[in-house]
């Protein structure tokens, strides 16, 4: 370890050097071990703000977050391993159909998932929705389920990068959150830590996701890719839609019962859509397929099989969870009102916020405000239109469901802010930029 | 007090917001009453030396600050209270000449000064060289002494701007003390807490000064007297040279007898000078006086009838010290070697460097390197040649004071560093700019 004086770094940083490979180990070392204390970090990452990081300085910062703990040692697993990561919308219940979907083709995937924070939910409180279900499993156990199942979703265990542990509530108090390469090393740092051969990061882009400018989310792709590349993990980018909710379902329970349907083959369609071509960038980063067209068919087989979902219930229940529910997901939490939400004039659906959704399904009670809070899984709504829906007055647009009056009110609030009806519109595109270390590719206008 | 989310001020003012006047007080408040967590002041730290700070924001941070702690209370003292203040150099020995000449021209002069540190010396250590000398009054002891003698000269209590103190130490270690708002706020709270009428700033420029840049001198300037016009304290700023020790005495205890040989009308030209420079301003400044000549005058009547000298002996006395000293400077600790200096060639002096010369210092025992050094009052060097003097090779250039032959030694090299002699070569002008709420006024080029 280098012989450092923190606060030198601090100064070179602000003043707009790059820190050596040697210097971000030392501080990623001395902040673990507390002899450099929370102040001298929080000003050096504010330095980060507005310095930025040189693609090498990320590259030291995230191998130094990875080595401050352990990794998921897969040696000899003889299958390619391969995640995909969002970074956060609504309605997105991608990763539990994509886990059982990738397990069932035969890769592996070790899934370390967040919870939700903010307006958007987050994919352990979507598989706790299942009663029984375990996310707090330990390194070993999660080694040993990948070997014999090939397929873990789990939450982050306090072995798995510990400096990004105390480094993220840190920022999150200190205005430090904001930073692209602040945001890349966390994330990286802890999907390096899977010990994948690829990985697939879906970015959402427009007014529901985190970052709202698409240059910011290109960028943002970028770094986490050359990061990625750097540590021989094969990584791909795809840029989606997060203008409107994914799917029709959102709330933790409703969504993992839409995810149930979206294996049985009766998903919603642009749901779908975001899944399958995730899936095949999966498979092709992971080497398993070299062709869309054969990847594509080759997952629409595992669900039209059933493999998929036998893959889920399997996974479920060695979780400890009611694997019943991929048959009958009335086994799941259901809030006692559903009340249907009508259109209050005809014309074309404009507009669905999802932010304006995300925030009310945190007012149900469906979504956390603080990291502490407990919250209720049944919650939420249904949207059955989608943006570029022909519709007609008194139209059912969606259903909500709430614990109460109360919360059928605010539902009724929320879908009246989200959605806009005006005379035409149309959809836009899902799927809209593929981005490799090659360079951007533009899918769709 | 306002209710405030630290975190949400941070990250406005690291979007580039102006916070108000009610936000830093929260701010400082919760600072200093330990609510807001050092780690979240050091990220706003950070911020404001990317963002800078409006000129209200900063008055109120001032405010701020100073509220978190007493003031001198000097109602009904019945004459002008001033103060000087200088932002640091080598061989500035002008506030002990000063605060005697002024409290004997009948001003009240409550001067509350800092240590040395780095490569500048600090008024309180050359006070402590006298024998006996106390420097650590109480406020309650300051405010009497200077109802009765009319000066005191101390260094910070435990009471004035506490906030500072810990935003200081803070900033040390967090690489945000190379911000103008910040140095600006740090210093003019501490002045403002003595009550003054009026402040002269004597803002060091030059390769031996902090802020090397002119620029950002004229800026640290403007800076600091709207912060105290803003807070009733009329405050005009000279910009003098630290290109150059200033006089011929560099060391605590030789510093202080140079200073004795001013006050007795024996003081180096350049030393007299900035001087008179400096005393004239404060003599308008406090309204005492209404023209330079008259003023000039009125501080050489001083010197020349021995009422300021008469008045240091009174002052050192008050403070426990041995007043002997004013009469026969030989009661100051000597350094048992003191060797001639001699030129290596003849020519013209074209540089003394001020950083080299303040570092030898540190090194020879007579500067800190960290704020618990115990320090050697007897070391340092007189250098009776000034830039622009001509030389003879072997002229003696001046004298080396140290504890052993290694000191010698130490200060030999350092001169042959410092001292540079040319073919041809002229003295630099020593107070270049006036700066007053009204403008800039360049006296000298």
């Amino acid at each position: 370890m280098h012989a450092i004086v923190p606060s030198r770094l601090i100064e070179r940083k602000r003043d707009g050097a790059a820190l050596s490979s040697g210097e971000w180990q030392a501080i990623i070392q001395g902040y673990v071990a507390e002899t450099i204390p929370d102040y001298q970090m929080a000003a050096l990452a504010m330095a980060v703000v507005f310095q930025g990081m040189a693609e090498e300085e990320l590259a030291a910062l995230t191998e130094a977050m990875l080595a401050s703990g352990k990794r998921l040692d897969l040696t000899g697993i003889g299958k390619p391993v391969v995640d995909k990561h969002s970074i956060g919308g609504v309605g997105d219940k991608t990763s539990l159909l994509l886990a059982p979907m990738l397990a069932a083709t035969g890769l592996a995937v070790p899934m370390i998932s967040g919870r939700g924070l903010g307006h958007t939910g987050g994919t352990l409180d979507k598989l706790e929705a299942i009663p029984g279900m375990r996310t707090d499993l330990s390194l070993e156990e999660a080694v040993a389920q990948l070997r014999t199942l090939g397929v873990v979703m789990m939450g982050q265990t306090p072995e798995i990068v510990p400096a990004d542990k105390r480094l993220y509530a840190l920022r999150d108090v200190t205005g430090t959150v904001e930073s692209i390469p602040l945001i890349s090393a966390s994330i990286m740092s802890k999907k390096l830590a899977e010990g994948l051969d690829a990985l697939v990061l879906d970015i959402k882009t427009g007014s529901g996701a985190f970052i709202t400018d698409p240059e910011q989310s290109l960028t943002l792709a970028k770094t986490m890719i050359a990061i990625g590349e750097s540590h021989h993990c094969h990584t791909v980018a795809l840029l989606t839609a997060m203008d409107r909710p994914l799917g029709h379902a959102c709330g933790n329970a409703l969504e993992t019962e839409e995810a149930i349907m979206g294996l049985s083959g009766s998903g919603p369609s642009d749901l779908m859509e975001v899944t399958y071509a995730l899936g095949v960038e999966m498979l092709i980063a992971a080497g398993a397929e070299r062709d869309r067209p054969t990847a594509q068919h080759r997952l629409e087989q595992v669900v039209e099989s059933g493999a998929a979902k036998t893959m889920l219930a399997t996974l479920i229940d060695a979780q400890g969870g009611a694997a019943g529910v991929v048959e009958d997901p009335s086994l799941l939490p259901r809030a006692p009102r559903a009340v249907p939400y009508l259109a209050h004039r005809g014309g074309v659906v404009a507009e669905i916020a999802p932010r304006t959704i995300g925030h009310a399904i945190v007012e149900l009670g469906g979504g956390r405000r603080t990291t502490e809070d407990e919250i209720d899984p049944s919650v939420g709504f249904v949207l059955t239109a989608k943006p570029g829906d022909s519709v007609h007055e008194g139209q059912t647009l969606g259903t909500i469901h709430a614990q109460d009056e109360e919360g059928v009110r605010i539902g009724v609030a929320a879908l009246d802010e989200a959605i806009t009806i005006l005379d035409a519109g149309q959809a836009t595109p899902l799927v809209t930029h593929r981005v490799t270390l090659e360079g951007v590719e533009r899918l769709q206008c």
